[in-house]
């Protein structure tokens, strides 16, 4: 096994030395080696779907300002020195600390019938109904008739007296017919993250929200939801797609349909936690950074293994593998593990302005923040200069089953980073992606756990990762 | 819904009247409209995942000759017509009839140690061992001392004195560098085939052949194996991924390791079973023949929902949906549901004699036969010329992330179609490629059950097979 590194070694610093000196735009022989020899390492001596495991098992999941969330910090700062960083430290962030407390529970009342359980999950944000709120909850919970809605419109629509008292079940479904599960989602979203203000603003007094997921099950599917100023704040829930089509089905009968909840979650003041930030210094270009993540906080229900587990175990993976292989970068690499992506942003936020205030030029950054599965490709965000290039890489990825090389969104934890350098330069971003179809029947969720990952689809997607940032690596995107 | 759909079907018909008579090879604005109305169809209303759920926990699994694969025969005739079928018929095929038994069960001694049951599965085909055979077998099993190898060369190394008596263990792993995981299949796969064949020929007495999975659990995945008439027969059994390993370790020790099996399965005379047969007449075509399908028959134990009642009920799909938005084929479709693929593709092959003494002239033929996956692409066997004007239409098929259009083999059942036809023509032949990752990790063994299957993924399975059924209608093969 040793003989074989030391011979796998050679050939990638042969084939490194034998590349041409600025990288122009093409795939080369070097890099088909460099690239097999990542993609051998992780599928051979892979050490990422054992990291998860830990990660997941042995932290659990993280939500900002947790106790599990220090943990993590503290696990992931130790990782990335024991893969290969040069220096590890950790970037302080204030984040907010909301929690879900104890209580969280729902029913619904058809008519004079008995109390049906109903399987709910707060909003992250969202406002109890233990203390302060008591429009009519005045034992600590909120009940109320049931007004069921698919569309924002429908509310204008239906005015205020249709809509004061009430709870509102927003119960627009993700679009089946849509072949990309990320679009459907973004097409329900805003039930999720404006629904609650929505309905306040005309007298709600409460916010239902069917779970974003194409799954037909119990669970419920939680995530970011945010309040405005102007307007009553009153609680949110996510409830199961099951549950919501029950609620939909008895409001089909003559009876009352009634629903109650009552939650316990509280928002906290902002602590101060952090982003894990460890660099490999660059050969060539040291002053210019290249850098890999993933997000180490997560929702605090299920483990939160597809998101973002599986980004943060990439990333160190490809660290780890890089090294391994016996590569030396031209770039300085960083592997950023944002904290707070879930709920504010203020890791990604904090890492660029920081960057900014430093004078750092960042030519490159690459996200993984879609989930464990197989990986088909990448999504670029970049000027179109930098799209010709990444995609020129295309046949020599074809035969790992990299085929997708689209526009569009990268990752929210490196978005701030879009904006331009002070240099005027603008860095390339770029979004791993894998398969879409299971993602949203984990996310958010209890069912988001370890087991639902599969090893060789998380170890080719932290090979895909390691590609990009290989290829990346080998341009001069500054052309100094 | 039932106004969406009458507008839907004038779509498609105007499409249809709208397209190139002769069917140029390019992907028109028509075949947008109709790809789309056949992914719309089948994710919006599909009716595959429920069909599959019947055939996997109503009928099970079902090996040729039993009387489930009797039972699965019937409830494929039943479907078919209630999908849209002018006719279905079943074809008679004689298949062979061996069963595995009440009696399954190994186990390992190290030195004077206690019994270690190992997880074992007998190859299909496989001799008992508690009647007819006792070399060292009195009381109806065999156990022997374990000489483990990797390749048949090292056997012919080793030499008979090393092999005879022993039980050998072929333990060859599938190997984690390949990306596609039939590859790694492909390269293990001669050890189950031809085990027993190769052992029994030096005098070894038993075979034991490591599973062909990259999955490390304790299922023993089972398939077809092969006798030689000039060699000995000897009993042989896949074990667990685990069990294997467990067997390997102990023979690094000084102890003598002996394992021992006793199997009851037996091989009867051939019985008569059947191909389903149902056929959609073509408007400009009648009598050139496009065919679309899978095996009905599985392995006997799990339940046959990847290999391949998945490709069962994509075939059943297509015909389904393509009547559902109002299409009328031009060639002849005819869905077939073939018999006796695990052992022996007597339904393939008499599929494809009687259609040549009938002086039927198929034009192309699909096969869905590597499971309930997310569909990547296509694989292709066919004459340059066909290859082309199919690789012509990867553009249009890209949004449903169908991007991979290799050459390579369609599947075993459509297989013996592949000689000339009798006027010179020589069809095209097409696998649905969904992706590999997981697919081992179930086959032929307890764990391919309907669980597995995504719901999503199996749809979208369905709609890459009709997509493709659709766009080989639109072509004039025979130049008539």
């Amino acid at each position: 096994m040793d003989g074989m590194r030391s011979i796998m070694k050679l050939a990638v610093l042969l084939s490194v030395l034998l590349s041409s000196p600025h990288g122009v735009a093409q795939f080369s022989v070097a890099d088909s080696i460099v690239v097999r020899a990542l993609h051998d390492e992780i599928l051979g001596r892979g050490e990422c779907y054992e990291n998860l495991r830990t990660l997941c098992k042995g932290v659990g999941h993280r939500l900002s300002g947790s106790a599990s969330a220090d943990r993590a910090i503290s696990w992931g700062l130790s990782v990335l020195r024991s893969s290969g960083a040069d220096t590890a430290w950790l970037q302080p962030v204030m984040v907010p600390h909301w929690t879900r407390g104890d209580v969280e529970r729902a029913w619904m009342r058809v008519g004079d019938g008995p109390e049906q359980a109903l399987a709910i999950a707060a909003l992250g944000g969202s406002i109890g109904t233990m203390g302060t709120f008591s429009d009519s909850g005045e034992d600590g919970f909120v009940e109320a008739e049931v007004l069921m809605v698919k569309r924002f419109e429908s509310l204008d629509t239906l005015g205020r007296e249709a809509v004061e008292g009430k709870m509102v079940l927003f119960n627009r479904a993700m679009d089946p017919l849509l072949i990309n599960t990320g679009s459907a989602y973004g097409g329900a979203y805003n039930q999720r993250s404006q629904g609650a203000v929505q309905a306040a603003k005309l007298g709600g007094v409460g916010a239902l929200v069917r779970s974003l997921t194409h799954a037909l099950d119990s669970f419920p599917h939680t995530g970011g939801m945010r309040y405005d100023d102007q307007v009553h704040r009153i609680p949110a829930a996510a409830i199961s797609t099951i549950d919501a089509q029950k609620i939909s089905d008895a409001l089909k009968g003559d009876e009352s349909v009634r629903v109650g909840m009552q939650l316990s979650c509280e928002l906290y003041p902002d602590v101060q936690q952090a982003n894990v930030v460890a660099e490999w210094k660059g050969s060539e270009f040291p002053d210019e950074y290249i850098v890999v993540g993933g997000h180490l906080d997560s929702w605090d229900i299920g483990e939160g293994a597809q998101d973002d587990g599986a980004g943060v175990v990439h990333s160190i993976e490809v660290l780890r593998a890089l090294r391994a292989i016996g590569y030396e970068p031209r770039h300085t690499l960083r592997v950023v593990l944002f904290i707070n992506e879930e709920n504010g942003n203020a890791g990604g936020k904090t890492y660029a302005r920081v960057a900014e205030e430093m004078g750092l030029v960042h030519v490159a950054a690459v996200e993984s923040d879609a989930g464990a599965g197989m990986p088909r490709g990448y999504s670029l965000d970049a000027i179109d200069s930098s799209v010709v290039v990444i995609r020129s890489w295309a046949a020599g990825l074809e035969p790992y089953g990299l085929r997708s090389f689209r526009r569009g969104g990268s990752g929210v934890d490196i978005g701030p980073l879009k904006l331009e350098e002070p240099g005027g330069h603008r860095p390339v971003l770029v979004g791993l992606r894998p398969d879409s179809q299971r993602y949203f029947d984990y996310h958010h969720s209890d069912r988001d756990v370890f087991e639902t990952v599969h090893k060789r689809e998380l170890e080719l997607g932290a090979a895909a990762l390691a590609s990009m940032i290989y290829l990346l690596d080998q341009q001069n995107w500054t052309g100094k």
